[in-house]
Parts: C-alpha cells; sequence; structure tokens
C-alpha cells in the first residue's frame, strides 16, 4: 500500500538521489462523547506519536459523529489520500457500534459473521457467556482480516488499507502495538527546538528566511507565555538529524543576532 | 446562518410539534504540530465543551496540517455542511500562519491589510515595534469582520459562517468569549450516566430497547476498567431534561434486572 515511488521524482534531481514520497497515514476517531465535549480524547496523541517514531506522516485526523454516512464519508476521502487510515471505536457489541458496517459500506460491501472471530470470542468468554449481542462483534466486513486484540476480546481488523481499531485506549494501543513492526514507514522524523524571549514579529522574517534556506526541514513557530513572558519556540522537524542540525544552528544564530538567549530548556509548544 | 427550519419538520408529525434542526458547527484544528504527536491540541476539548453548552452540536472536527490546500478543502467542505465553523492556528506573524490567506482562497478572495486591524495593532504594540511582520498579521480576506481579542494583538476574524480564531488555547478561549453570546445555540444538550459492573455484552440488547422506546434522546455505551473490573457507562443526552431523566430511568431499571447495581459515582467515558 505504501507509496515509495521513485517515479516521483523530479525532472532534474539527481539519478543517485531519488525522491521517496512520504508514507502518508490518517485517524478517524469515531464518537459522539468526544465531539460533546464529554469525553478528552486519548488516541489522536498516541497515534500521532508513534506514527511519527515509525516515520509515517500522519497527513489529517478526523472526529466523526456515530452515523453511518459520517463514518463512511471520512473513511472514503481519507483511504483514498493516505497509505493507511486508522479508526478508532465503534467496535463493540452495543447499540450504538457501527463502525464495521460503516467501513463494509465505504467498501461496497456487507457483513458476514467471521468464523475466526467467533473462534476467538468462543476462547476469550466463560462458557455460556458468549450470548447474541457479543457474537454481533465477529460481524466483519466480507474480505476483512483480524488485527490481534491481546487485552479484551472485540475484534478489529484491516480492510484494504484501513485499520479499524478499538476506542478504549489500552486496547487501541495494544492493537496498534500487534501491526507497527508490519507498517512501512520511512525514516523517523527529528525534531529540535529553540525556544527564546524574543516574540513571533521579532524573528518572524529572519526565521523565514532560514526555512528559505534550509527547504528539507520543516520550521515550525509557535509562541508562548512563561513567567508573564512571551517567548517563541522554533521547532525544526526532518528525517535526516544533520539537516535538522543545521538548520537549528542556524535559527540559535538568528537569536543571538537578534539580542535574544535560546533558553537551556526549551519550551513546549502548547495545545492548539 | 444556523438554520432552524420548521420546514424540516418530518410529514406525519404533529404541526404542533415543530422539528427544529439543530444548529451545527466544525472545528478545525490547524497546525503539523499536533499532528506530528509533538503538542497535544486542547482547543478541540474546549470548543466541544462550550457549544455544547450553547446548544451548538458539534458535527465534525478536523486535525490539518499547515498547507493551503488541506485549509481550503477543509473549510470548504465544512462551512457548506455547517451553521458555523471554527478555525485554531496559524493567524501569527510567522512564516507557517497561513490561515487568513487559505480562508481567503476559500472564498474565493483575497487578502488586503484591514485599516482597523492596523489600528488595533498600532495601539498593542510600543512606538517602532510594529514591524513589517507583524503588520501582515492585518493582512485579512476582503470582507473580513475583526474577532475581538483581549489577550494579544493578533487579530481573528469572521468571513462568512467561518471563525478564524487563534492557536494558543489562552487566546482562542479569550476570543471565542468575545462571541459565545452572538451565536445562535438551540437548548443546551444535558446529560446522564448510569454506571455498573455489567459488561457491555450484557446490557447490550436491554440498552438497545432503551434506545428505540427513548428516540428523542441518544444513548451512548462505553466501557470501563475500574479497579481491575470491567463495567460500562451509559451516557444519555438530549435537550430536554425531563426525556433524559426518563430514559436514564429506565437503564437504572435495565442494570438492576440484569444483576447489576448503578454506581454512586457514575465512571467518566475514557478517551476515544
Amino acid at each position: 500500500m505504501p507509496q515509495t515511488s521513485a517515479s516521483a521524482t523530479p525532472s532534474g534531481a539527481a539519478p543517485d538521489a531519488p525522491v521517496t514520497a512520504p508514507v502518508t497515514a490518517a485517524v478517524i476517531v469515531i464518537g459522539n462523547e468526544i465531539l460533546s465535549g464529554r469525553t478528552r480524547d486519548a488516541n489522536l496523541p498516541y497515534l500521532a506519536n508513534r506514527l511519527n517514531e515509525l516515520g509515517i506522516r500522519l497527513a489529517e485526523a478526523r472526529v466523526v459523529r456515530d452515523e453511518t454516512a459520517a463514518i463512511v464519508a471520512a473513511v472514503n476521502e481519507l483511504r483514498l489520500r493516505c497509505d493507511y487510515v486508522f479508526t478508532s471505536g465503534g467496535i463493540g457489541p452495543t447499540h450504538d457500534d457501527i463502525t464495521a458496517a460503516a467501513v463494509a459500506e465505504a467498501f461496497g460491501t456487507v457483513l458476514e459473521r467471521n468464523a475466526e472471530a467467533v473462534r476467538r470470542l468462543e476462547d476469550h468468554y466463560e462458557p455460556g457467556q458468549l450470548n447474541a449481542a457479543r457474537l454481533t462483534m465477529a460481524d466483519l466486513p466480507v474480505g476483512a482480516a483480524l488485527i490481534d486484540n491481546p487485552v479484551s476480546a472485540a475484534p478489529g481488523f484491516r480492510l484494504g488499507n484501513v485499520y479499524v481499531l478499538a476506542g478504549v485506549p489500552v486496547i487501541l494501543q495494544a492493537m496498534f502495538e500487534t501491526l507497527a513492526g508490519g507498517l512501512a514507514g520511512g525514516a523517523p522524523m527529528v525534531s529540535r527546538t529553540v525556544s527564546s524571549y524574543l516574540t513571533e514579529g521579532t524573528v518572524a522574517n529572519a526565521v523565514a528566511a532560514v526555512q528559505r534556506a534550509h527547504p528539507e526541514v520543516e520550521i515550525g513557530s509557535y509562541p508562548f507565555l512563561r513567567r508573564g513572558r512571551l517567548g517563541t519556540s522554533l521547532v525544526v522537524r526532518g528525517p535526516d538529524p544533520g539537516r535538522v542540525d543545521a538548520a537549528a544552528e542556524a535559527l540559535i544564530a538568528v537569536v543571538r543576532t537578534l539580542g535574544g538567549e535560546p533558553l537551556a530548556e526549551p519550551v513546549d509548544p502548547i495545545g492548539g
């Protein structure tokens, strides 16, 4: 599935320096409880961090309601655009667990009772506990491949490039880790942060110039407020540690030239 | 903008009970730092909670990269589908602050230097501090209306039904609160939670029956793990407290019938 395409090399690039398209992913968090503000999602931060470590670029994330049409639309838009799609939530035995049916619909297929999923449920439950409601968890899209669930019995599955995971964070994480070794990523992104008490408006032009001179890294600028003082964290990210370091050193020089001093302990960007 | 349409009454509904379409919103969080896992977003939980309090239904949320095409696509898809769209991030003076230009492009218009925004920046900065980079924050889409920013100088703005807010949570929150009184919402949603140590598979069928008998509320089912025991939190939500109570009482009866006991302190659903 992941596209590592030497054919994407721009004309003019040296043949010994093929450009590799980044491997990309999208996350779809399914659940009204997140959108109502009642529950704070923990799965997006986890997946974002792990995908980054695996060298997979998280291109977009969505939070959608427990509604078939919303899930179908998000799955179909993102699975065509990204190498991997991970969904979280909606695979339990209750009436609001509609993810499997929605993913089947997105792929133009239907649910069938998956024999291997039934077998695993039978292993998991005490005799007599595997009732009709629990058995519905084994109704998976035709063609689905089971994802191991080391924690509970709810079957996650893969269909095409869409990985359907549980919503409970501890289960989602365990499921993801059974997959992680098999995902095709690129070089992990590394980052360095340069923080100072210079404000964004002071550093903006010089930082833009550093970004232009170092196009192979991504420089983000994030204001912070600390001990009553405004400052800026400049975050350099890229797959090549040497290039990240070079850009970070250029930013340190910029800060000093403008009369600032890089903080010994960088300030992490704050939420949002 | 908000559509409260008596014309949406389904045929057959009593004429004295007009159906009001819920007022809906979408949130677009803009920022690579969220997608890289480096920063945990705080703006979506805040907006989700406040919109819920205002009786506005958050229909979807997206996190997109600091890329014009990604922002344009999200803005254009969601502004046609929802009454309100709120964006977070990307309105500062640095090279990665591209939200205003992207929103202009989404609306088929261009940026112009906004005289009132310039005036407010001049008020905010000490003489000599309003440099060229900071002035670019006053370049807003033609037709934009300023949103007050009680914290810093970065101008947020409204264009059509799209509200462009800062990414720093304290600033986003202050901006949102200047708007909140003017947003047309519906009845605030209220909720009740019934938690017990019955598992989802045990309660699933009976809860589905309660949902069918109480279609005017939304019942969510969320497993939890507490002190080594699995349980289920059933969350009833709706705009009418009486109907929410009636459904919650029905769920309490279900739990007792199945041999469980509602916990005195409900367990909040966990993330994801």
